[in-house]
């Protein structure tokens, strides 16, 4: 018969489990999202759209093809259930980081990051954090509701504690949590990426785990969001920011909070598939 | 100044707590939703829409505005903690039945009703349940969680037993659903509502809370839905059935699984409007 | 070179207007519109997807294209005057009746129908109107302001009188609306087209206006208008009350109240080109 | 590691090759397509969104999942070259009836049956063809060409002559094309499938071909497709018609037209989906 | 109970009128909109989706709760007479203004701003006018009509006469216009916001009403509006613009022309409600 | 009569041929596109919106109305046969060129280029190509086809050969048409038009074909294409790219790929025909 392209995996990460230095997964869960759901939906189709992007980037001069990548595919996470989603992505993060890989978590809203960041700091006791959003996601709480997308930094930091979390495009929260970030908890970069030397010098060889909520890019360029926040950094800002920390040891990335049925137009899809072959490239690079 | 227009009551429904008999409020939760989120928005689209529509209807003769009917309004419910929603409704409907009034809820998902369901079995020992819907909605569990909006109905089973749930419309399940049903334990209609006089003759007097999944209205009519499913009643079919249960003594309803962004045209949620104007028509009658 | 396809016809009435018998013309206007506008761009968008549809109606066993008719094109009419658009409107209408022609106007809301009927009766004393719609549309004001889309036919009985006006499928309004209906000033059948033979017999070779509100059509099959009434007729119920009523001796007609953006399938404005073809079959039947 | 759900085939449909007797196998070509294009995107689509539909008909009483059936995914066809398109799309239906298998193709445009069709005249010549279609298809050519979606079944004919083709629903074409078929060369069911037994009886036990165009189906329900024809079947009347051929010897069949992004409330795949279900136990039961 | 959500104020805005110093108004009209109508949705789906938003400002390190603002609803604006809608405007503006109020209305088109500003000029004599926007504004009439959106600026210079008008961000018009400002009866700065200091340094401490028009936004970012015009200012250009003109003795301002319908990804909104934040603390901070 | 407004031209481009130094004409054919078609509908909807720009470019300060230009329409060509369809705008264009005129067309797809291009070059030996695009277009051929929108610029490479295309805006494509580029064969500037001037004082007098790919634009500012490519170019640089080659002897253009049904707020359309206005002064500025 002839050639069939029946295939779920993400653009050429055809490699298997064993081979590979990095293993995509989906963490469709959007269990907590207060405003507008959708994320559930990101992984899935940014594998089906991910046809529509080319292997080869011009930024990196570097094709995906040329590595071995595992696509793990999406796990079956419970609705109604955010605890046990939890429990879920922290056994998949860590069979991934004992098999000495490196994970690549598609969300899913920001919340999935979490388990994630758990396994990283059990792995990497120094374990820094770069954290690249519009949102401070800072919060003790969210309605009495420790877990939640909109506290899921302040939960990284109930973790790893201050001077270890970097924060950059930031540019929407409440009083509170920016204050309570200038009181030395984090380092946080307002709207852009203009510091993020800093963290580079800072950081060094350290283990870092990068979390990209992709709503740091400006809506004009990503409208596909549950929460657009507009003044936020272009795909090129974006682009160069992943070539700079390319440079880090970096251990471990998510990108996060695609809703890909908010922009009708394939866009906002579009673009995080190319940010996640970029992102491979940063991490095989790094 | 001019009289303005600033108001988030469905229409006509300005009254009072106090005076009133009927107490609409909204239940935006669909946290459990599997597939396809969205009924979070069915209450205030459903209000802000409402404008759209006439007080009077033509099916009853009657105009809703000659009636006391109560706005609350949405209750404030937490995402990613069913179990903390649904006492916040519990403790709703608890209130307006010991205030002697009638409850109309408009959710969300079909999780909803099962608050309300546990206060009405609470204040009538003999209450009957009239079910419309596509779904069977009576799983034991959804992925091993009993609080599912697809195991809703089972639940009420719970607290009724056999003989005292009577569902129409239902066109879809597992085919261990519709054998559970068939060993007695819930009377059910298939496809459309052909052997309601059968519930009618069968509970005379006898209290009934009618709990309406708006998906039981076929998918041309009513496409605003997670989980549409094909061969449903029609509009008429469903203002009919209402005409007909006005007969008995209904103490409660609630309207269910609008998720009006899946319908950009606006007719499921101009539907959905029509459908409450009707069912208040037939609490008042009933 | 090539031929081309530059054309702004509906589908196959390119002929000139003195060769014609009808002149279609568009009438894009919805300035008092009150709840969702759009219907100002039902002619072009109709004209533009009339090439998706056949010539030929299999209802009729007959083909537009044997037919002579002229597409005047869209009128330029002012928003924000109504006064002066209906005057236009008049005129245009006036021309063609002069020019012993029917017009077939593509609205545009209901109201643009005022002015034709003016025409048709100031030529037709005896003139009769046949309206087939959703809504009553017999309000003798909305806010104070008598020339309104929902005031339409009363401004019509405004100048024909009782017994002259025939509804069909009406199934929304006020009470007084249709009260004031019962009372003997017009014939008004409920939700279908039950008693169009009544119409039809008691007319016989009088003049008739034939005014479409396409909101006549449930909006499963039709929701791409402002104000959709579930509870409607089907196409093929339509396309019977057009063969049933070519019978009579129509001298004028128009087709209101699609809004194409509303329903981004399409398929709403494919039903309206349908019945635009079956409404001028119906006429050179007639 | 937790199970994951990666997984692109349609719903329960998870068997290998060899242990199957039906295969499906999707044609995502739309190359002919003079209107409206996107039925490409039917088979990707169809396989993601059969999560949202039960495995369990209640119209059957019969689960897909109780049979082996293998999806061999999409055929990757080449663009601009319908010709070479066509031959992959004959490979691969030959294949699997040399297989001594029954294919079950999801379309694309009507225009891929053709190949399928013919593999089947080689294997069967005494082969039946049943034709569920809003269009006639039998254009000699389409602007000159042979091959367009618009003269399928005239191509059909051309392989199978006269008293061999049934078509059912049909409501649109030209004169000459229904003039043609009322010739005797095909029998043709103008609207529904009232005469559809005479093809049963006729057929009796002979091999049959069904081929469904889903703008067979009302566009109130399926407004989902490329050229929608109001005045068609419902889904039950289709259900319906597939019980009745379910006793016929059905030896290939397919289901074309779906485009999916015509409409966004994901209506007309969910029931797409559940026609490819239906279909799927008509051939086992017959 | 608990407590519930029935709230139509814009986010943080539930001061009584009596002890705000800012009363917020919205002007649903779009009645001489001559091109794509939907402005008259903007007021109702800003306040639904201001809870998207946070009350804190980075970019003015202010939260909007720390003040006193009504939010006093919409206007009932007829449609269909444009002098009455801007009568009853006017005389709304006028209550605010005689009370020692700031108006801060949300359009509709832009022509809803020409009541306030004669308000404004009224009690202001030497007020000059602060306009931002894409388009000129400056017709002497449209289609013969002198109140259109698209003279609203003309009008008002008709108030104010050479000298008074600081136009920004300006880059669609006639000739005639662009001219006609250039022989000095406005100040015009193309494309952005370059001179802005001009304005700033003339005015003083001069009154000034600043009317917004959102398509002064980069469609980009905004194509939630009519007309958009490619070109034009970023979110942080136009907040930049914000804070540079808070020195100024702003006594009223505006926010027209979201046509929220035209941004389904609801991005368009979140900007306009963001903006609306910002043009508070400006008031405030002014 | 009143003036009526059936008109399909593009805004202001009502000349006759004769009289007319540009020929606009659009060739709507996406034959074969392979991930997402829809440039058919550009040419149609774009003069559709047009109404919705002025004539006067500020940019330019200039009136297209000024000139005289025609619109020839739409090419009717046949969808399964691009080499015919190629064929007919090879003649079409022949004309044009035979008539001493400019085309100026408007697609579809890339590939419709490639005919005018082939004429250009017969007409113009010496001719150069500027060539604005996303994609590199330099495939030996896609799935063994050599004609194709992504190997269009190669296929013009086979006639003209190297030094001949200087590209601009470039940043998607496989490492093999990058590589290939870099070997000398074309001129590509990476990401933007920052060498634009080596093109300019290269080419000087000679002729020149400019072919606007317009995906060239970031997706921002134009989601409505078929494959969105983050990190393009602004508006305003590509306008100002535009006066940059006024200088040049341009004897032919055209732009193409727009999508418009991919961008639902009509906004890339609008960009779409302001870029065609400017395209059309640069044309007359040379």
């Amino acid at each position: 018969m002839n050639k069939n392209i029946l295939s779920a995996k993400f653009l050429g990460c055809d490699s298997d489990f064993k081979s590979s230095d990095i293993v995509i997964f989906g963490a469709p869960y959007d269990g907590t999202t207060t405003f507008r759901p959708g994320t559930r939906f990101a992984p899935s189709i940014m594998r089906m759209d991910s046809i529509g992007i080319e292997a080869y980037s011009p930024y990196f001069d570097a094709d995906i093809t040329d590595y071995s990548i595992h696509d793990y595919g999406d796990l079956d996470l419970p609705f109604g259930s955010p605890t046990r989603a939890l429990e879920m992505i922290s056994e998949t993060s860590q069979h991934i980081f004992d098999s000495c890989k490196m994970p690549l978590m598609i969300g899913g809203e920001h919340l999935v990051s979490l388990p994630v960041i758990e396994q990283a700091a059990k792995k990497y006791p120094n374990l820094h954090i770069l954290h690249f959003d519009a949102h401070t996601d800072l919060r003790e709480d969210y309605l009495g509701e420790p877990l939640s997308h909109s506290s899921v930094i302040r939960r990284a930091w109930d973790i790893l504690g201050d001077n270890r979390i970097w924060q950059y495009g930031i540019r929407s929260g409440t009083r509170e949590e920016f204050y309570w970030s200038k009181e030395g908890h984090t380092n946080m970069c307002l709207h852009n990426f203009d510091t993020l030397n800093n963290a580079i010098n800072t950081i060094g060889t350290l283990p870092v785990y990068l979390t990209i909520d992709l709503d740091v890019l400006d809506p004009s360029i990503f409208p596909g969001t549950g929460t657009p926040e507009a003044g936020g950094v272009s795909f090129l800002d974006l682009v160069n920011a992943l070539k700079a920390v390319s440079k880090l040891n970096i251990i471990g990335a998510d990108i996060v909070e695609l809703s890909p049925h908010y922009d009708q137009s394939g866009s906002s899809t579009a673009v995080a598939c190319k940010i996640l072959r970029e992102l491979i490239l940063t991490m095989k690079n790094s």
